[in-house]
């Protein structure tokens, strides 16, 4: 590289450490030393290699950038202001009220594909983007990860790590910032990029270990990466934390906080000169692609009075929105025989994923995809969605639409224990930001969710049963999101049992025993968990003045606690049922029986009132 | 190895292919093909190379035996019978209601450490167990986890292999049972055990590839794996699933199901023989502990209107109960400057563990440790516990007692952003089997929940503030677990405002104003989400009939619905304070006013109530 480039990309990489320091600075918090030592590495990427058009940060052909390291925002937001894209006075607007620069980067900058600042994170996320660059948009964008060298002790950089390696994306740059230091000290392998290397190289990555402060060898290792085929790169770069300020450079002690004296520190750096504008090369051309194929949905029927499992409807549902929809994606955890995404893999190969027995990749994949305008629906056992929380709650963050089905929910699976059930997702999606979240009841129900679920924004998620149900509803009925069906009302009523899913056929069984004792009470199918109904149940809770909520759940959390969240003002009584003891191995009756939500339980309850 | 000694074992192989045969087949259901690749294996794990006590499985000297592939629950039962643990007759419970011979393994059976059955966490738990062993206990048993080749997709597996590496843990066998099939169908890397070999030995693992069908084959590897030093040891087993039945044998499509023609099956393997019964080689003597040394517990003594912050008072607390108790240890992940588990750590570096940015395996090595008797403290970000959700749920099935703490919860951090707020984490914590859910508003406070938790059993949890907040409780005052704290009340309340942490200084600020404009309303401090004081607050509920409630958390599940439940029926007006909009950067006292959670939205609530 000619001197005079060197020297251009040195002056860049000052320019952004300077403007790391005096965002820190003017907010007096944040990350310096973390941007600090990534400065050259980023200023080679974005003056060199990244292919970008800031004034269009959806065009299709845009390489991606992803701070895997989001404490590093300041660097990043350095990098916009290099770029052009924000002026000096909003980068000084660095995590002050309001701002869009907020302390870990987030989408509501435009340039920002997904949050980060919880670790581990952007690796998988950028995995996703990188499958939906190969496998669905075929366009040949680069995906460039930054990470530091910490969070390569997430299990989710591994699992990233092996599915990337496995698919091959070459597409795909990890660039490793090896500073040595965590937020609290030395990291475990300090310096030694060949531990890092041999980890990586042993996943199936092409690795690269350099000097990160060299740019000529930034240089050449990003050439190195967007040429390399068949393989993702692994830049391990030798860096120092707090590069070019000696006060902080390579010390312990100077993490997430400003530098004491930042005029020093910027006098160090060179002082502040004219700002480098830097033109960042323009994205391969890509033509905007047609639109994705749409056709009449012709979703599955079922027959009223059949035994059908809702986990079965979601499966034939979910390949019938893909034929009608050639945006709809499908992504598993080793278990599509289970949550019977098999239907869709079977119709649709080109656009079913297999992440193996790793949630969260699965999950980080969905939100990667949805970057790019794909629609993820991501199935597995309920209770392994749990696995996959942090990336949950993260999806929320980075305002991502994507959808999460959740199979085998409550003790209603019998024989195969605690482990396998998930008795706390109501919980889980109902605490996520903006969330969505539907529980069926029946076949033609769930088809017509599923349905719904693939144009709602923000996180959805979609609970199903294991075992078979009856069908109680015409395929030709509606079920909005956000309102419940009233199954049996009367003014007579002396309560009214709220269930939804496998306990609604259970209040139905139990309605119909207690008409028989001359007993009257109303059922509601809460298939809308959030947003809820909530007309509807406080017009119940206000007529019958008894509420009996009854789920296949822990008490916490669940539908018990969002109906009383509903209606607890207008004073009625509300019974909960749900389940209480940890339970063990049993027949789904049985199961049901012992956790107190059966139709025997919910009679009994009934006749306590009297 | 003598030719007779390998008839017996393969005659042993063959009784627990037999014995996971005919439980599976009583049961109708269960993983028999699962438990059959890896019969040899664990043949000769049990007749040759285990130290075990059957009759004391608390023995210090014990080896620990851990199947990580839970779903081979029929394999390990088929041991503990040949080992003359179990009856046949009990054998023949397996999955039936009431039977201690779950689905996946549970510790209702004395011999079981740890619940299994989401795959991916035995090996960190035996990591954990391995460290004890090490660091603790300084005890020579070895820790054996029996792993799926589909489960080391798993992140957690990753972080297991990394701490497991870098501790050097030469007391800690993975046996891979490499049966190339998962449940839908191949596996990434099908027989390559060199894959897997390749990866863990990369991390820092001895590895043995071997045919896990020849006993002499696995004598010599779990003879390598006990005598190898300063190495953690992977056996990666090239094995058929269903081995020894040709209908089943290597076949896809044939796994969690009994096999369709048990008879058949049993005859190919040889028929039903006379049971072998096992002679377990006994552990070695080691002197019982003479138990961990105790005395006098000083607990840091906070003055009255000073301002700590509670994570502050709980790193010192932590000190402190590690000084009065010998058995109480703490871990981290890599955040300790901030969540002031530091303090624990100058105090007692011996009994510190670092795992760096690694939640799940800092769970799960808490669970291991508590299986030997330690009492651990394990803390990070309250947000980042998310990342361990699934672990925190198998905990409560493992009927484990562990400590969890998270710092930095709520909106209150301020400038970081939502991406490191805990705002889920009351919801997540409550909807754990069996929980405790702590949150206190004083140092003086949380000293006595930190010392209150380390005799608490099951899951319990602490949730710690960043910022200071004033001391408003006397050192010597009391606070049992299941209480709550009535700060101020009056029969001429018009309200009562029911806080935590936080928003209980918020309350007490408003209801001084309100005072001031002579409005009066009732503080109670809700120290304890879980269990709650349901007298005080139906108390309080019948007294004002209106309730605010106020937290720094998402509205979903956290102290506004664990209210709900408890006085719902007594008809109270109540009004929910909660987070509502996705926080971005701004300063602790903006975050609170902009969530509607300060004491001008509280105020401004309760004259509303007029």
């Amino acid at each position: 590289m000619p001197e005079r480039d060197l020297r251009y990309l040195a002056d860049l990489a000052a320019q952004l450490r300077v403007d790391a320091v005096r965002a820190s600075s003017a907010a007096g918090s944040g990350h310096p030393t973390s941007s600090m030592s990534a400065a050259d590495l980023m200023a080679v990427l974005l003056a060199c290699h990244l292919r970008y058009d800031f004034d269009d940060p959806h065009a299709p052909g845009n390489d991606h950038l992803i701070f895997s390291k989001g404490h590093a925002s300041p660097l990043l937001y350095a990098l916009y202001k290099a770029a052009g894209a924000i002026s000096d006075e909003e980068l000084l607007s660095f995590r002050k009220h309001g701002s869009r620069l907020e302390g870990h980067p987030t989408p509501r900058l435009p340039w920002v594909d997904v949050a980060t600042g919880s670790l581990g994170q952007g690796l998988p996320v950028g995995v996703g983007v990188a499958m939906a660059g190969r496998r669905l948009d075929r366009v040949p964008y680069h995906v460039w990860v930054l990470c530091g060298d910490s969070e390569l002790a997430e299990g989710s950089i591994w699992e990233a790590a092996e599915q990337a390696g496995y698919e091959g994306l070459a597409n795909l740059t990890a660039i490793v910032d090896v500073n040595r230091l965590g937020q609290r000290g030395p990291t475990r392998h300090g310096w030694d990029t060949g531990a890092y290397a041999r980890r990586m190289c042993a996943f199936g990555w092409h690795t690269v270990e350099i000097d990160g402060h060299d740019p000529g060898q930034i240089d050449y290792a990003l050439s190195d990466a967007r040429n390399v085929r068949r393989r993702p790169t692994a830049i391990l770069a030798r860096t120092r934390k707090g590069e070019g300020v000696s006060a902080v450079e390579d010390r312990e002690g100077a993490h997430g906080k400003p530098l004491a004296d930042a005029e020093q520190a910027i006098e160090e750096l060179g002082g502040l000169r004219e700002t480098i504008r830097v033109q960042v090369n323009p994205p391969e051309p890509v033509k905007e692609p047609d639109g994705v194929p749409h056709s009449p949905l012709k979703l599955p029927v079922f027959e009223l009075g059949d035994d059908v499992a809702t986990r079965s409807a979601f499966g034939e549902a979910l390949a019938a929105l893909g034929s009608a929809r050639g945006d709809v994606v499908a992504l598993d955890g080793e278990v599509a025989d289970s949550t019977k995404a098999q239907a869709f893999a079977d119709a649709h190969p080109d656009r079913f994923f297999e992440f193996f027995i790793a949630e969260q990749q699965m999950v980080a994949a969905a939100v990667g995809m949805q970057v790019r305008g794909w629609v993820p629906f991501a199935a597995t056992f309920a209770a392994f969605l749990t696995r996959a929380a942090d990336f949950i709650r993260m999806a929320a963050v980075s305002r991502a639409d994507v959808r999460l089905v959740g199979s085998h929910s409550g003790v209603e699976i019998g024989q195969d224990g605690p482990s396998q059930m998930g008795l706390e997702d109501l919980s889980m999606m109902r605490a996520v930001y903006g969330s969505t979240v539907l529980y069926p009841c029946d076949a033609n129900q769930t088809a017509k969710l599923v349905t719904a679920m693939a144009d709602r924004p923000g996180v959805s998620y979609l609970r199903t049963t294991r075992g078979a149900t009856p069908v109680i509803y015409d395929a030709d009925e509606d079920f909005p999101i956000g309102r419940c069906r009233v199954l049996r009302a009367s003014p007579d009523d002396l309560a009214t049992i709220v269930a939804a899913g496998v306990t609604v056929h259970e209040a139905l069984a139990a309605a119909g025993e207690l008409a028989e004792e001359g007993i009257r009470v109303g059922v509601i199918d809460l298939y809308s968990v959030k947003p809820l109904d909530i007309e509807a149940l406080r017009a119940a809770a206000t007529t019958t003045g008894n509420l009996i909520t009854v789920e296949d759940h822990w008490p916490e959390g669940g539908l018990g606690e969002a109906v009383l969240s509903a209606v607890a003002d207008l004073g009625p009584r509300v019974i909960k049922l749900a389940v209480r003891q940890m339970p063990g191995s049993a027949t789904p009756r049985e199961q049901l029986r012992d956790a107190g939500i059966d139709r025997t339980a919910i009679r009994d309850a009934v006749k306590r009132l009297r």
